[in-house]
């Protein structure tokens, strides 16, 4: 563990979003880290506390542009909190700069630049290092994150998903295919750019199915799922958008491909997340409010009819965003996984 | 249609929950109804304004207690807004003294007694009777409600399945097996008995499942969509709580058992409600708060990755409940079954 | 009243957002109209139902650009949901084409174009014609609405306030300098542009004051209270944001000037509004719940350590906003002031 | 300082409610407490982990039933989360047995028993006591805080309410009489106990008035700001129940008494409150938003036709009730202000 007489300073790439606002929120409670970079394309370099008010009084931090040299001089790890197709275009030159990345847009999750190309409308500019890179999913990836320079930090339905079905499909529990992922998510989820969609008027009091069939979380799941079990799984992903700020939650309907018992099946979840501080594997219906605010996925099973049922939740802002970023951080930069994110 | 000039004379039998307020709601803008009973458990004999303050100015009318021979002379129709048991305790006395009935409670849904006991846990007191009525969803059994002196009213996430579920099914492009529901339902379904999980900071930036595997609506979709389709149907139902007050959603997992495509289900679905007034088959994902406030149910199919999609939205406390209610009401007494629901 | 077998043809001058959908339900149930026009500023000529899906199978009617002499050929009346600035433009050569008109913005409500011009930041176009006008809260002046052309109606915190202030201080029962109206409303009132103060992240789990000393109903509520008490009333206003979809809550501060008790007060208010049929005047603490989706104001009065507190209470949507209009409609048309608004 | 080795050990007396769960969160981040004991009335001695979901994995102690002679045994110090009432009965037997206490109750804030007899009809059994106790409103009384043995800790509204009056109180700038206080809570502020009020669907969407003239928290106003000011201080105070979980905002209202300017006044409340690290004086309009999950309290002023008005947020759970309890523990116990309330 590097010494704790002086701190990592890390730079906050894109900081005007939701998972910004959270991510240093965290990183201010972290005893090893210094926020010395924050970045945003306005151009009359706005304090902080300006774009966030509840960081007043917290931290003294004036946004610059994104300049690479400059960061590299004042920082040693970035968080980057771009839009998609903008992080691949400034990754390189962070780590040209020999800046450690944290990457929390989507841009190096999928190894193929095709299926990236086919998901995002976009050619990947940056694709031999595509495939390359570690997903940072620490529960499932842990020891190949640390001395990683550059980590693809996971989506929040991503890791709610996979988190939940990796356990039983790798066990041999339940069936590879026709795995159908119904997600509900708070709004926040949806970032804090204007749009009518996430108006208040508009969500509130309502619920709704979105971007059904082609949500860009889909290859990302089938991606991890496949991976971790050796077999090719491809999930029917539907997300939901519920009247909430925060939260995410998944129910996974999944054919039963052993005769294990739902009791035999939580304890091979309980198995799998041994020793893992952030997985708390539960009898419950876990909800999503007793992960709020904290780094916790908490997650159950059901048997019914045939049908294997798996319940996950999770702040999409924390464990599923910017919480895990820090895991990563702390897994990479050889603090304690748990640092900054316990109690 | 009976003439316009007498009007029917109703009482509503448990006038203290949501359901009957919104029931209450919906008939003082019939044209061709009077509201001359409601009773409660409440000894006081409170105006029904005390009980729902949004009611002041607009009817007059104490409560009384639950009398049969009383609700006769004063009523032709009643509306039994009472709990499970207590409904078939009731109800035989009703249609002994004349009085015709929409049952709003789950105690004459199920044809088979057993499978009520099974569910419901309950001796069911009125077995001969049970099987012999009409399941009060117009969209399927409107030919088989005039006349009728009790109906039974079907459950709000019911209601929101099978309109879903039975074109496809009945049409043969869905594999009658291994359904999956995934519901989302407002928090005015769980009833106005203060209960810790209905509080506001108890659900409110929260969602969850519930009773998995064992929700009671779960034996009554099994049983329409079996009639209905003429298959051995058995699904498995997953209700979820979101915060919100009302409106219920159904996003509804089938594996695909025809070549159909997407847009030959949705003509499918189109034709079976063709001349349906209160279903809209549309090609957007519909969502609750476009349906909040009228009896309409809002539907739509997707395919992908060899499985179908229907998504199905309603009003929990209209269309699921009172609203279909006082549809049942219209073609039992001979009125036009859009009165006083449209517009 | 007119013959009730020709229907009166109605404008929608501005269909886009919240106050016009309001406005088409309500017109939707009203049995002597007819909508016969839409207008927005898209150029495609979407259906109403594309702009406001819950209006799917209620309205075939596609939008027009905003033209007086096709709008004049089609329709009898306007309802002018513009942009304050807008409607000034429009309504002129609307009145010249013959076609009367209700506008919902504030562009005709003040009496002096200095104070317009103060509040608003824009020269009044249409200064001649200001100050005829009446000004559209039925409550007050009923008796001048009937044969208007135009008719301003009123804002929504507007309304509250003034609704609950007029008895007590015509009464001689409060007094007129120092009185504090604290309003809370619902995020509907906001409109639907998208900002980013509104986004559902931003505004749930949040209350904030805003507009603090410069709202601009301020001068419309000290215009209108002096007019009708005939006293200088100048009055501290402070909106509130506060997370809901829709309804308004004014909580209002005043010295009493008279030894009138909180009964007596009560009774003045009561009087004031005898067989006014949208003014519910209660004993208990009126709530929003109790009068959204209606055209209900509930409203009560408390006295404690010498400061007169009133309690008023609307649906910043209906009573605040297309109810009234409709109450407009009716009076100047000659119809029954709550035909389509009751029940 | 206390030795850091050594940690204090803590009992929660009363550990069922919001205020209990959010006193457990914030004591597992400060590094000085072992929370030893925590009890409740139910008997069959529950995990606090089966009461509060969030807390599993976090703590691991079970329930037990309030004895005062094993809870010295096991705690130096005790939070007592009760009821009122019951507190008086518990405290002194805990002191008498050298425990020391932060009550959360109201039952030791008024000095005058018989204001409390009248406020909170019942007689109060410990009458000598009271009137000695230290208010533990640090900002205002910080330095007689450290080494009592008895610390009353403020109400939500009060403590919101009194920071925000007390700098231009003080500074004579506002008239001490008739202020009136429109103070606006989240649900959680009305406790967990099941009641129909706090339901879900009675709050949601809805706003009202609640307590006008009799909340138990007007005479704690009256009494602290009259002790702080020298001044005879009679408070108008009126909540509000808005529908969001937490956060708490106060409009005050009062007449001006100095010719100050709102900057001015600003600049008064700045000095008031330097070096008060929970308090940010800031020039824009606070939302609860910006302090929520914190122990801060964000306020302003505005100056409006001769009325001042103070704006004044805070978290009710936090700074509202357990993040101030901790502040008066860390001062009562030697521990920086601070410590496990920031970052």
């Amino acid at each position: 563990m590097p010494s704790s007489t002086k701190k990592t300073r890390v730079a906050i790439i894109g900081a005007t979003g939701y998972t910004a606002l959270e991510l240093i929120r965290i990183l201010l409670r972290h005893p090893h880290v210094e926020i010395t970079v924050a970045t945003t394309r306005q151009e009359d370099a706005p304090q902080l506390s300006e774009i966030h008010p509840s960081l007043r009084n917290r931290i003294d931090l004036a946004c610059t542009l994104l300049n690479p040299q400059e960061i590299a001089q004042a920082a040693d790890v970035a968080f980057t909190c771009l839009p998609h197709t903008a992080s691949m275009e400034a990754i390189p030159k962070l780590l040209a700069e020999n800046v450690k990345v944290i990457d929390l847009s989507a841009d190096y999750r999928l190894v193929d630049p095709e299926v990236y190309e086919q998901w995002y409308g976009h050619v990947h500019t940056d694709p031999t290092r595509l495939g390359t890179i570690v997903y940072g999913l620490p529960e499932l990836y842990a020891d190949q994150i640390p001395g990683q320079d550059l980590v693809a930090n996971p989506g929040c339905y991503t890791s709610t998903s996979i988190l939940g079905l990796a356990p039983l499909l790798c066990g041999g529990h339940i069936d590879p295919v026709g795995i159908c992922i119904d997600g509900k998510s708070g709004v926040s989820g949806a970032g804090r750019s204007p749009k009518m969609i996430t108006l208040f008027p508009e969500c509130n009091e309502s619920v709704m199915a979105y971007s059904v069939g082609n949500h860009r979380h889909t290859p990302e799941i089938d991606q991890v799922l496949s991976d971790v079990s050796g077999k090719e799984v491809e999930v029917v992903f539907t997300p939901h958008l519920i009247p909430m700020d925060r939260g995410l939650q998944c129910s996974m309907y999944a054919r039963a491909s052993s005769d294990a018992s739902e009791k035999e099946m939580l304890e091979v979840m309980r198995k799998f997340y041994e020793n893992k501080p952030f997985i708390r594997v539960i009898e419950a219906l876990p909800r999503t409010k007793d992960v709020a605010h904290t780094n916790f996925c908490d997650m159950t099973v059901r048997v019914s009819r045939g049908t294997v049922q798996v319940f996950s939740v999770l702040d999409n802002l924390i464990k599923g965003a910017s919480g895990v970023a820090v895991q990563n951080f702390n897994l990479m930069c050889g603090y304690d996984e748990t640092t900054g994110l316990l109690p």
